[in-house]
């Protein structure tokens, strides 16, 4: 079973359903083997929808991302970051999760192998160029967010984004194409180099930090 | 034509001719569309040879990214770093190259669809485990020569190894998986992230720079 936040409150059922199909078998079947076939033998309504909807795999596989990335979009707006001490946590918990769980850690194989098509498909490419994009827009908004609260230092926040969705997409590939990934001792490595870009006063201009 | 400092010096004439066919065919084709077929047509040797070497396209792949990998573990030896002023950018240099040109994207390309493999195959897995941790290695040794020399602070140097690993691979990917990447912003965003972290003193604990 997919998250519940990828695919609650979606208001048109037979969208949903066909979402969470191509959710579920994708991360049965990962990229390379999937087929039509197979998401339609996940998706309980006629299967002669799936055909009528979609052009093949990948105009499916493009519309699923296209949907997952549109909830983002719209699900957490940026007036919603609170700046406050836990920020540098709150920020590390997005980009290197603590222990990804089994379930997340196929879809993350998934969404590299979709990616992965992205170096000969201009339709993946430009998924990716629109969702890194968001991901540093979104970085960028919480920090500046966070400096404008005191929580961090008064850094350059476009280029910190820019380094941290870098390192996000680092950390996910390292996570699902090598062994013995440990979660733990990649985010404390990352703590080790930020805390010195990120935590006020480290950038040689104080702020003024416990107020 | 492959990079000559990838194929030059091998002693094996018919290994190096393989190797450098597996490489002009996977620039070529992408790892999707080979065959052993493709490989063994940029092949001038008896193709016979190939078919008997190996059990199909991965098995030669495998032994391609084995043999690269290889040829950097036994080239660069870690006495030859030389810790000087310009240590940041040399190690800028190796994270994200200025502009790679058109035939070497082609490359990371094909590596790309290659570290995807290893989302489920254990053997892609292993290798890319054992690059990752050559990576590490190599930036660590490179960073505690330059601390000695006192050309970069007194960090944490397996922790910063380790990020800069994973802001390697994360560039990697986000060159040859988006439109409009630009080395140039991101080296930048990069530098003023490290700056604050490797340049001496930076860390709050000033070290004997000037020596």
């Amino acid at each position: 079973m997919p998250p519940a936040e990828l695919f609650g409150g979606v208001e048109d059922d037979t969208r949903a359903a066909i979402m969470q199909a191509t959710y579920d078998a994708l991360c049965e079947h990962g990229y390379a083997n999937l087929t039509i076939q197979r998401i339609a033998d996940e998706f309980p309504k006629s299967k002669s929808l799936l055909y009528h909807h979609y052009d093949g795999k990948d105009d499916l596989l493009l519309d699923f991302l296209d949907f997952l990335l549109t909830r983002l979009e719209e699900q957490a707006p940026p007036g919603e970051c609170t700046g406050d001490a836990d920020t540098l946590e709150a920020i590390l918990e997005r980009i290197v999760p603590p222990a990804p769980p089994n379930d997340r850690l196929e879809f993350l194989r998934a969404i590299t192998e979709l990616r992965a098509q992205a170096t000969h498909d201009p339709a993946y490419r430009e998924h990716f160029t629109r969702s890194d994009a968001f991901f540093r827009n979104r970085f960028r908004q919480l920090l500046e967010r966070a400096v404008d609260d005191g929580a961090v230092a008064d850094i350059d926040t476009a280029a910190t984004a820019t380094v941290l969705v870098t390192v996000t997409n680092g950390s996910m590939l390292e996570a699902v194409t090598t062994e013995g990934y440990d979660p733990g001792i990649h985010r404390e490595a990352l703590e080790s180099v930020l805390e010195a870009h990120l935590l006020p006063g480290s950038d040689g201009a104080p702020t003024d930090a416990n107020r």
